[in-house]
């Protein structure tokens, strides 16, 4: 079965992708709105898109999208850890001068290479997949910024693993597709609200209900609505399946108390990062 | 007096701080960390960076940033609104068959483009920037999307002005500087924090506290501490100064109630985009 993905390949949507669901066949995208639509009309079954601390794109219009979202519901969450790699032809750092990559990758280990390599030049380039190519044209006194995916992509060898400063630098991504996933014992459910009118304690007023029941939340979020400024959407993840109790009844007590609940979905919780 | 951002020049935080902050000399650095480190050493008087709903990288490393932040505190908040536009040699569409543009501008004017455009081909560029220095060499049959600055700068005519599909589409940038500043009587506090171990019910007894005092909040997020997996930091922002009654008091007891406590500063709200 087909799953888009926000391409090109080699992006870490296609990373997570074929880490997570190797049985899937990808299909490159060229935008979050473009999946969501194929997925809509059915030209594809899957779509997997960052919900949390994504590099590629903001994740808060994903996020917008999904509220407009019928039928199509969160299948599978999925927690990737994003990795740097330093690449060249020789293997080895001993004559590199320059270190080419995407500026956000550079970003992710400026500190690794200051503290290491301090005398090289940092050079931007389009994409870590593009620094790749360089470094394997320019020779020996170049370097590049990658992934495994991309460095071993364009024949280079690793010259030095896992330089990202932040060793937990990682994007929640979650699988899009059809009908209701069966509750597994350890799932987790997805919804977003907003308030007819905002006031102070509004929010309190829906944690009390979580709290009552002693209900872990692992997601808490909110966001100026799209259509009315001064208004909120609240973002909510919590421990539990929709048809599992407490859980329904408290969703019923949420829908009377907010103006609008969206229900993305009840699906495994992932635990680990890959 | 210099104020640090990303570039390169034409960027949103360049806009943002052109329009807001006039007054100061923007300097371009090329990652937010450059920015933080410069107004570390004090070579920056002022930093502006993106901290919600950014499309030039992740907002969440800013945020993890300004806990590590000693002296700096945060002096403005801006609200900037993306604007996008179709800019041509000729100022007319009628004869354009492609449309360039950074691929994140592009899906940000999707909508519009296929229900007025249907015909035209989109192509992907590097930045908006570069789409306009090629719709400026190409001609007639190409138009760029991009900012009034970068339109203009690379001497295009407007064809189509408010494209974006999203007219709620903006960008909250905060200017850092040294220095807490006084109370002007419609302020807002900017903290983060954590607990000791996460409980259900944890955040619901914090927001207890500002339901009782009857205190708004403008913003709630979680984000995995970045140390320790399964535990989080909350950030929120509230209405109302820190050196003003009843805040004090109320920082006193979140302090006692969780494991950290970091207060970014409090500083006049920014009620309306700009």
């Amino acid at each position: 079965m087909e799953c888009g993905y926000l391409g090109p390949e080699g992006s870490y949507s296609y990373l997570a992708l074929k880490e997570a669901f190797p049985e899937l066949e990808p299909v490159a995208c060229s935008s979050f709105m473009e999946i969501l639509e194929k997925l809509e009309n059915k030209s594809l079954a899957y779509g997997i898109l960052p919900v949390e601390n994504s590099t590629e794109g903001a994740v808060t219009s994903v996020m917008d999208s999904l509220l407009d979202l019928k039928e199509i519901v969160i299948q599978e969450e999925i927690t990737y850890r994003i990795r740097h790699h330093l690449f060249n032809t020789t293997g080895q750092m001993s004559e590199v001068e320059y270190v080419i990559s995407h500026p956000q990758a550079l970003e992710q280990c400026r500190g690794f290479l200051r503290k290491n390599y301090p005398h090289v030049k940092l050079i931007n380039s389009e994409s870590t997949s593009g620094a790749c190519h360089k470094a394997q044209q320019k020779g020996s006194k170049y370097a590049a910024v990658a992934s495994m995916w991309a460095g071993k992509h364009n024949g280079l060898k690793v010259a030095c693993q896992d330089i990202q400063d932040n060793r937990f630098n990682q994007t929640r991504f979650v699988l899009l597709g059809r009908g209701e996933k069966q509750p597994t014992g350890t799932d987790k459910t997805s919804i977003a609200f907003s308030f007819q009118h905002d006031q102070p304690g509004s929010l309190y007023k829906i944690l009390k209900i979580f709290a009552d029941y002693e209900i872990n939340l692992s997601r808490i979020e909110s966001r100026p609505a799209k259509q009315e400024l001064g208004q909120y959407i609240f973002f909510i993840d919590f421990y539990g399946h929709q048809e599992e109790e407490p859980i329904p009844g408290i969703l019923e007590v949420l829908r009377e108390k907010t103006r609008k609940l969206y229900i993305f979905g009840s699906f495994p919780r992932s635990e680990k990062p890959l």
